[in-house]
């Protein structure tokens, strides 16, 4: 595998663009919102027809935008349009027609059925679309795309909300002599959560590899990736990943799990992981990125709720905005995660760039250098193991800080 | 039901008593760290032994003191030692020995054996108690043990961490002709959550009830109050509510489910409730109380998980801080909470003191004036209430709002 730094372009066989087409408000200091551009939809299309794979929130309050997806992406798919500033969510029937209208024009104009184009949004909640904006914008935006790699650049910028930085990564591998290539990118910040946030994630690819594999490969990855992160716990109508494989590299088609398959999901698993990351890293006012290990867990299941309650803890997360050795908290996190262990057989450790120290040690609290935890903690990016004496399983979760920006953009989010 | 403004010592035989022992450290300010007040052990004695019952934390780590009373609320109990500045959690086996020779020494100057003494603890985890301050602490505290009002008081004061005030509740009952009181103190602040949070709250009482009608009150009236508050998310390692009941008040023992037991359930409910409420009024950091209300829910079980996720959610809290009409988000919360209900039936109220506004009605966003709105939520106490039309379950839950002060308070507890 090559990490490469493309992005959805990369692959063979796909355009893309992102525009500004009047949904993200200015304001009267010039600034767009809370965002740091003013581009508010993108559009992704294929040459050909690619199978497609979507992971969507598991809210049973669904934007209008998932519910067109969860069903379309049975289909071949053409094309992809998203729009930020308005999540088209708890916006009632209106709100599911405004989708399916959306989806027609960009039909429209690449000359297939709505059926096979997806849409999703992000923004606002309980507003309907400006729809006149939204037809007029796919027109306009639909008219840019490029396989330039500005093309991809600004489709990035396009989906951001609170981002302070688009979200880009891309990989490539051997299949079998030829060049496959995955580029992706994502929009994250706050609302998220394990099962996904109001994250947008859209993956392409020009491998070749059947529906049913494609599921399976986008499933697992998705698992391990956007579904260990949190930024503040609230998981939105809105998470999607979207992944379109337009079968263009001319690999031999992937169909069942073989060496290719094996090969094709590391480097998905690359994709998404880089883009959750980057998703936790950039959370809504976050000033660090904070990485829970697990080991020794009971199963998978138990290190995952483990390393997942850590990160997501409003008490540590706090603590570590304020670089604060607090490990009792951790402990807690780890005491209501629901998994099953003995308190008295676990170790914890933090670590950064800065160096390492041992803060409980099977069950007994160490009296510990206030000093060196709080110059391990100034670090950006703060590592937080725990060991555990269960069994052999093993998780990672990604989180960030709680801060005083945190606080202040979902204070006045709307404005 | 008469309302009282008594506290711990109103119940016939009840005595206590608050006083700093030295566990709060001064800062060079004059003040003793995030606490208002310095008193930092209470104890509070039956002058006969009392029925006890208890209710505590689900996390699987739990503290020493609270690991005791588990065990112990099966005897009758003489009396209590609480303390804070240090919640003796996290603190392996020497945690539990200090909780023993803690609860031995009370016994000793008692007269009883120390499996008839509760303790309990609050404060800062993973830190051993220094049982030297502790042990003297415990003999100059019952020293001054009384059944003068200031007693009560003085030991609501004892048990504060980052509370901004004591908080006391009491009430009476006529049970054939005899006067039974029931009297109530909690701590609160951080870390309150579902199934209770470093809540720490010790009521007494002077009726005569046998044991399992006590556990079987006390267990129904924390299911409607404690468990139904949240401030941050975090479950503590220490929560516990312990209820004695020392049959003073002579009234014929409560054995069964009778009309007395209801009268008696009806007033440890309000006690319960309003130290809870006020637990949540007066979460870390918090502007604002929010009252979440659920009615038309499938079954009991749904309109709990719903109310509590909306008053759980860091986005909403956020946005109640703001004063920001997002009802988008509760809808959210609402739908993440694990109850199953159809979104196109749900209507959504916001109401204060200062009127209503609809913002969802059966599933349709309403259009609605955001001066009135921002009107609304300018008072204190926010009320959201959610209908649903599912069945005839409701639920109310009570939080706070996310405010700079919480991330503050947060960021450098220990110091």
């Amino acid at each position: 595998m090559n990490i490469t730094s493309g992005n959805v372009v990369s692959p063979k066989g796909f355009k893309a663009a992102g525009a500004h087409i009047g949904l993200k408000k200015s304001k009267p200091d010039g600034n767009i919102g809370l965002t740091s551009n003013s581009k508010d939809m993108a559009v992704i299309t294929s040459d050909v027809p690619a199978v497609a794979s979507g992971c969507f929130t598991t809210n049973i309050v669904k934007a209008a935008p998932v519910l067109w997806d969860m069903e379309k992406t049975a289909n071949k798919i053409k094309g992809i349009v998203a729009n930020s500033g308005n999540a088209n969510a708890c916006t009632g029937e209106q709100g599911l027609k405004d989708a399916a209208d959306t989806a027609a024009r960009l039909a429209e104009l690449e000359g297939v059925k709505a059926e096979n184009i997806l849409v999703c949004s992000t923004g606002v909640i309980g507003v309907n679309l400006p729809m006149d904006t939204i037809l007029n914008g796919v027109e306009s935006v639909h008219a840019l795309v490029t396989d330039k790699s500005e093309g991809g650049e600004s489709a990035a910028q396009a989906i951001m909300t609170t981002d302070t930085h688009a979200k880009k990564a891309s990989a490539e591998i051997d299949i079998g002599g030829k060049t496959v290539t995955i580029g992706g990118m994502a929009k994250g910040s706050g609302m998220i959560n394990p099962n996904m946030a109001t994250m947008l994630c859209f993956i392409t690819t020009d491998c070749a590899i059947s529906k049913p594999m494609l599921d399976k490969a986008l499933k697992a990855c998705v698992k391990d990736s956007f579904n260990m992160i949190c930024v503040d716990g609230d998981m939105s109508t809105n998470d999607t990943v979207l992944c379109l494989a337009n079968g263009m590299a001319d690999n031999n088609e992937i169909t069942d799990e073989n060496a290719d398959y094996a090969e094709f999901k590391k480097a998905l698993m690359y994709v998404c992981r880089t883009l959750a990351i980057m998703c936790a890293d950039d959370g809504e006012g976050a000033t660090k990125l904070i990485e829970a290990n697990v080991k020794g867990a009971r199963d998978d299941e138990d290190a995952r709720k483990i390393a997942l309650s850590v990160v997501s803890s409003s008490l540590l997360k706090a603590a570590m905005f304020g670089e604060d050795a607090n490990w009792g908290r951790v402990l807690c996190a780890m005491g209501y995660s629901g998994a099953e262990f003995d308190p008295m057989s676990v170790t914890i450790v933090f670590k950064s760039e800065n160096g390492e120290i041992k803060l409980m040690d099977s069950g007994k609290p160490i009296v510990f250098d206030e000093e060196k935890a709080a110059d391990i903690l100034s670090a950006h990016k703060i590592y937080i193991d725990m060991l555990l004496n269960e069994g052999k399983a093993e998780a990672t979760a990604w989180g960030c800080d709680l801060t005083y920006d945190y606080v202040k953009i979902n204070g006045d989010y709307r404005s």
